[in-house]
């Protein structure tokens, strides 16, 4: 027997407000808040959904892992997400990639895909 | 109208090799493969799966963004993922947390849970 895939762990100075932030991005429910920990999903039966904790040490280098989102359409979610509180970054993605690098309110890249079927 | 979660994008050394192990992790299937991404999922229809692309940069900190498993039986869990390749790691945790935190063959922190319902 494999493991279920349970949940997205990301480490945070602010989870409540980057549970805020990714809940909005997401159309996701805060399912439980404490101060060490912050759960959000698209509903209590959903997994996984994103947990939010918090850690000491600041973000130092580019993530190892990232969200990649389906958009329906790709320049209005930017412009949607660029109001939310995320920025757009360079982490050496060319001029012609189809996608959109930005990062969270903590600097966590993550892309905004070329709307498709889902 | 929110983003949809596509997937999580892996950065890897060797995509081909950790895509294998998290397919076996996971009992996913490998719905891709070519040398700049490799994609494993539930099956085809199911998102989020997992991407794993190639980057030239090695791994510097602690991630920010880790996967944590459900398992039907923890012990029994932790000793298949360690004869899978998977490694313990100690990222400050204490001795008296629930959950055992390995890395995959890359050094990608994740966590195994106690068994949970989901």
């Amino acid at each position: 027997m494999a493991s279920r895939w349970y949940t997205i762990v990301v480490d945070a100075a602010n989870p409540a407000l980057m549970a805020r932030f990714w809940a909005a991005v997401l159309d996701y429910q805060i399912v439980f808040e404490q101060p060490d920990e912050v759960v959000i999903a698209k509903d209590t039966e959903t997994y996984p959904g994103i947990i939010f904790v918090p850690v000491p040490e600041a973000k130092t280098a580019k993530n190892r892992l990232h969200i990649d989102l389906n958009p329906d359409n790709q320049d209005a979610e930017v412009a949607r997400l660029l109001a939310l509180g995320a920025k757009r970054v360079d982490v050496g993605q060319s001029g012609e990639v189809t996608w959109v690098v930005l990062a969270d309110p903590e600097g966590n890249e993550f892309c905004v895909l070329t709307a498709r079927e889902q």
